[in-house]
């Protein structure tokens, strides 16, 4: 059974994966994992029934869960530690029917498509009275933390108690609003649309930029002009637009850093409350490549270095030629 | 001029390395460096003087340094945003004079030296009145974020401002003690003492954990049994006992994971105002290997997944025969 665990001091989880608990020496001499259509899984499942389908998007519960609900929900104490069964759902969304790996490479319809599955599973998820927060992301390659690049996927799991890094941000957005009467991504979005420095690109409804204090080179946020604090909800009318800036970022990536391995995180409002967040929080999702490896002192700190400017990541994929 | 920044939202500061900026296309292929002995520039510098010498260990500023104290500390404003010189200190510590690579192959001496080395250096620095923490840490192997392995050293960063993990950890602590009128850490030692599933080994001054909520497989803690919250002071008469454990740990890494990449970083209490984190801090030093890649569920949320229980990861490295 896996667990949920609480540490004590900073009131960080993490999912103990005892359920699908490799055997210590698979640590030591990881198997890496084909990338042939031929033995794709992903492929092959042609039959069985997805949780939802739509127009090629396929959503499944994993193969390999590590978060399920066919227990309530429980919390208890061992000692001076927290614990609970790990309670939660944990769905693939596999965005494509083709053998497609990089979404970079999958059409502004089907980008689209897999926004609007995100946001019909995170509709239905949130009714759960025990959920507290969903997070959809993807993981595109080994050093993303994907086992393999073969077929373009992505992910939604719903959790029963509110991560550290949400915490901190709702609460850093609400501090904000309470002091300036405004939204700290209102002013973001309208200081960088002023200075452009840091803009990537943008259109009607949302821009792509380098955060002022960037942790990684080339990360990018894409933030939507308009305020809303829940992407299921703020996405509404806006489908097409975050599509293809979606796939223009992607591009700028895949071409302009020959295919690298990338993360996105959409970040949304905690599930539960959503009126002490409706002013504060503005949803917006982090997407960045991964070219270099956390080191001791961001480890050590939370503390980042970050070697090159964000002003020089954005004019770099700016000048990327997306239609060559 | 490299630049501290500080993210708006949850007040996490960064690094923007600019003086050692790489360029764009560095990042896409990067170069590695050679671990061969007629090529390590630490086995070359044999004149140059260090800011530090003892019994083999030789401590110099980094030569590539993202931090420097040549200029006044200063804040200001740009906009919302936070940002200042990147005042500090950056040293290297060079903790043999022979090329070898793994402080696992130090004798105990010789990491004694090296732990009496950081005290000194961090007792010196720390009369800096700009300077609000202290980190010494390692990086051993590439994906703990070393360029190379070939000669064993680590590093120590002095900074203006008190990073993001070490406040949480620090406020968690004095909320604890607050709370019980106990020190967190002196309870937990004393209930893993008891419980001992997840000790891997100890001695008379200290005892090393896996931790109830690791977040990586084989992630260590090396806490002391009595209670300090510095660790320059905290380890007098206590230098020999830790260099065992620590070549303990090590070796039990390396022989029973394979030579792994890891990192180390010691976690004392914030610079300044030492009276407020007295009774609640609790110096320790976390050790991980570094075997699996952190994916998007754990950027986006601070919520680890591990995929092997901590008790499974100690009795594993408590078998470990490193005497073999």
């Amino acid at each position: 059974m896996s667990q949920l665990r609480k540490d004590p001091l900073v009131g960080r989880w993490t999912i103990i994966a005892t359920e699908r608990a490799r055997r210590p020496a698979a640590f030591v001499d990881p198997q890496s994992t084909s990338t042939d259509q031929k033995q794709c899984p992903y492929c092959q499942d042609k039959t069985s029934p997805g949780v939802y389908e739509f127009d090629g998007v396929k959503v499944i519960n994993s193969s390999n869960p590590i978060l399920d609900d066919s227990k309530p929900f429980q919390r208890r104490g061992q000692g001076l530690y927290d614990v609970c069964y790990s309670y939660g759902s944990h769905e693939i969304v596999l965005e494509t029917p083709l053998h497609i790996a990089n979404m970079a490479d999958l059409s502004p319809e089907q980008i689209k498509t897999v926004i609007q599955t995100y946001a019909l599973r995170m509709q239905a998820r949130r009714k759960d009275p025990f959920i507290e927060y969903i997070l959809a992301y993807k993981n595109y390659g080994v050093a993303a933390g994907s086992r393999d690049i073969g077929h373009s996927r992505s992910q939604i799991m719903a959790v029963p108690v509110l991560p550290m890094r949400v915490k901190d941000k709702a609460r850093g957005a609400k501090q904000y609003f309470d002091e300036h009467e405004r939204c700290l991504f209102c002013d973001m979005v309208s200081q960088e649309l002023k200075n452009r420095e840091r803009v990537v690109v943008e259109n009607e409804h949302f821009v792509v930029i380098t955060p002022f204090a960037s942790r990684f080179p080339f990360e990018t946020c894409i933030l939507p002009k308009n305020h809303h604090c829940d992407f299921a909800d703020g996405i509404a009318g806006h489908e097409d637009a975050l599509a293809a800036i979606m796939k223009d970022i992607l591009l700028r990536f895949k071409i302009g850093l020959n295919d690298p391995a990338y993360n996105y995180m959409i970040q949304t409002s905690p599930v539960k409350d959503p009126l002490s967040f409706k002013e504060s929080y503005h949803w917006h999702i982090e997407v960045m490549p991964r070219l270099t490896r956390v080191a001791g002192f961001e480890r050590g700190t939370g503390f980042y270095i970050c070697p090159i400017s964000p002003e020089m990541s954005a004019a770099f994929l700016r000048e990327v030629d997306i239609h060559a």
